[in-house]
């Protein structure tokens, strides 16, 4: 990576210094209090190449809540357990609306469209958990977590996850939703409380680009060889992210960004670069669509500096 | 490409004898005769690469009806004329309904979700015709087209123009609710007309690679050296085809195939690898989503085969 | 009517004080000029039993634009022509949704809910014109009206006429819709002109409430004798009123009045008391729904004084 | 009504046995097992007027499970406790749609179309409750149904309640969504086990025409001389009867019966004919809409021989 891009550390230095004058912009998510006093003024970025060398700028070892990103991880999770099976229980199209709408489920009979939207990560979740406690699932996706990026300290914030519980509703309406037309098989409460821990974990950028490696590298972990998936689903999992990442404004952002990602409302996003790297940016202000305002904006410059979109 | 791909002739003529099984497959849409009448188990392909080295297989130097695929032309010519303009009157979202859908134009004012949807080319169309003559419109998209597919004989199909005409209403129905909400500037009888004419253009999968190679080359086409678009605009062009080139089965495209792409219901195909090459398929047989069955199970092994995704 | 109800023409002159001060609300409807400049503070009603017996107050004998209250008519007459046949063509359920929209018309295949939307009234009007020329359907809806208001003055308003056939591109977006399901049998444009010929009837309380009187009244003419319906017929279409007579509104007008009726964009309402009485009303300025804001408040008012709800 | 209609009985009785020829049609509710049981072939219609008199014939003295129709009399509570406030928390619209259909909730913020739908009810039976324990909602609702009803031993099914509670996901998720708008007061558990009890309740369809008899009386019993509601309520809430009161099919109902009615899944339905008396029929098997076939039919015999229409 170094070689064809001597100036990425520059490149992201530079990023970060611009970011500067937009800190602040956006909108922080405000329905739970433990992300509602985020500073929204913070930025982080860290990049990770398949060859191992970083760069960084900004508060990229600071934590935040990974939320929604979380989902590419179930993802790659319950496919590796139940295989292409999953795709019985969910779809793998755009769905033309908000994260959490309810309308095209009852269109299509509680098949949600794709594993990112809420409704389709719940049926995720619940098809990993495939009916053990809610605990053990709760383990295994941390753990499976702390291997992705490589760190023992990763874990979940119990305050988020029982402002969650506490607060979602329209997490209860999806699921309980999809129970009635038999697509959820743990009961509705078992399968959230492991959606909102999973959703709770604390990540870095470091330790989140480091973590979606492996979907940029062919399935393999190029730091430690870990096969996490097979090359093809990890072509297809970014294929996801990329029609699918970011809900109703997916488009937006293969238009201007032009690599498969995916949002999370606490403001991080994760970025593949098939072939390259992995890049992680967090910034709390989110647009009008849930993904974070800066954190779009860097990524939309470090794909023109850098060329890396995949167009 | 022939060095990086030393085998893409073999890879191609192998998928050639292999379609041979499955020719047939698929629906052959009957709403006009003239599409009607087409030979199901017609099968072509033709690869050409950025380098001009070609590829082909079967029925590749065979005419059919453009239809949807006229749609990536006319967008690239409406931006050239109008610039980013032309996005405040229609999306870049992929709309998660059928390519005819009028409902989510109800709950959006007017503005199209993308330009791939019928609504959404209509209005396209009516941007680059800027209140011209039909005739006009007509000429310079025929022109457009023969340029970059580097034929004289390239025209359109008359009786696919009056038999569209005689049963259109569908897309008479689009266009006037459009042009009630003041997002058609000409009659809706005009921009038909010039719709129509662009949809019956006739072309074989030779042409059409061909025309379309400008989008894997920087927006430059890299035989003959005109600079088409530029390279930040064809990026995004594809990146528009990745996410809504198939209508509600764009996410199926990405999943399966991994390349932006442009299908049309004639049965032609156009992908675009970015750098690399652009390949058009045919065969008249449609899935339910109206992409072609056979082209596109053409388009997957040749993915596969030279690892084009771009994921 | 006088015995049970001797204070009517009191109750009437009543309400016409009392809407004085209500004059000028709503909205008047400005989609064409000939609506927009019709004076905002005019108010009229006019109740005619079935004995005869009449009460006025206001401008009942100034004329303005039936509009959509003509569809009970061309019911009527459609139903007259092809019996129960016509049901098959229209449902007669309420929307749910204003009064031009398309999105149910594509959930189901075409067929409108109701006679009463817009959709539904011109699927009515193509089935009475049943592939005659315009101007004959034109002319017997013109008759109709006139023989069942008593009176040979009353006629198209031309420039209405004009200005819906240059602004009504929602409706040939319904109509051609509907012609692409094949529930649309003569060309749009013959279609939409004779919708936009009866729409533009100019008509005053007085007469309007005339012609409504066999719906009060089983089916006949209680001055003339005309049987002009059957008694169940006559039934069902005041039950389709009842439920579908105002739209996404219909339900508020049988809550707060309690009687079929129908509303229309050029401020008029027709009202049927089964058994005893028909009413008009008349006043420019509408509500959100396009309902008559003052003609809806004199109805409540009527039905509260009078105890004529059929609840 | 004896005076006025002195074949009342004979007419009942004539229905009675015409029905013999029609039982068994329709398709039993079979979403829990204490419904599913109940032998289809049942029927029993009981009138009662005004004045006190009754006819029945069948079935009339064998309890069935009220389900929905529970609604109109919780509604009745609901508007005594709160007024009109209720109305800023639930709409008086058709909906359009299915009894159980969350599309409209989720463009509609939350606020239900009508009393009658799901949703609605659900909002009624939480605003009723108003933060008390569950218990005592149940309790209150039974006495109030005991007293409608003039019997001591109408009671709850534990059967159907502990069914729908372990089946009941559409309406957990109904609840779930409209508390995350802020629509529901109490816990969604809660709201839900006084709405599964209010619906479980076994009734007769002499207890039924008896409970309902306020409502064809301006409120006011005319047996024991309870002021149940106004004048005023009892005919808005018919009013909403007749637009509302069967879901996606009330159109039809006004259409062919032409009274205010309610139905129930467990095949009953209770009709007012105002100022005259209550009709309480049912039979087991359901149409498409839900609405008891035979009970349905027997009506439409009845409105046709009383002339009791309202239109």
């Amino acid at each position: 990576m170094t070689k064809s891009h001597p100036d990425l550390s520059d490149i992201v230095a530079t990023i970060g210094r611009d970011m500067g004058a937009h800190l602040g912009g956006g909108k922080v998510a405000d329905y739970i209090p433990a992300l509602a006093r985020v500073d929204p003024r913070r930025f982080g970025m860290a990049v990770i190449g398949c060859d191992g060398q970083t760069a960084e700028t900004g508060d990229a070892w600071m934590p935040f809540s990974i939320q929604s990103i979380s989902k590419v991880f179930t993802l790659t999770m319950a496919l590796e357990r139940l295989g292409d099976d999953l795709w019985k229980r969910v779809g793998r199209e755009p769905s033309g609306s908000r994260f959490n709408s309810i309308v095209q489920l009852e269109h299509e009979q509680g098949i949600p469209r794709n594993p990112f939207i809420n409704a389709g990560a719940i049926v995720v979740t619940d098809a990993l958990l495939a009916g053990r406690p809610p605990a053990e699932g709760v383990a295994e996706i941390r753990d499976f977590m702390r291997r992705r990026a490589d760190t023992e300290t990763l874990d979940v914030d119990p305050e988020v996850v029982s402002s969650e519980a506490a607060t979602g509703f329209r997490n209860q309406s999806l699921a309980s939703f999809m129970r009635g037309f038999g697509n959820l098989h743990s009961p509705v409460d078992e399968v959230l409380e492991v959606y909102f821990n999973q959703c709770a974990v604390r990540i870095t950028c470091r330790q989140l680009a480091r973590a979606g490696l492996f979907l940029a590298n062919a399935g393999k972990d190029p730091i430690n060889g870990d096969v996490v998936t097979t090359s093809k689903r990890a072509r297809r999992i970014a294929a996801v992210m990329m029609t699918c990442g970011h809900y109703d404004a997916s488009g937006e952002f293969a238009f201007h960004v032009g690599l498969p990602g995916k949002s999370g409302v606490g403001g991080g996003i994760l970025a593949i670069v098939p072939g390259k790297a992995a890049v992680a940016v967090w910034s709390p202000g989110l647009d009008e669509a849930g993904t974070s305002y800066v954190g779009a904006m860097a990524l939309k410059r470090l794909a023109a500096a850098t060329r890396w979109s995949v167009f």
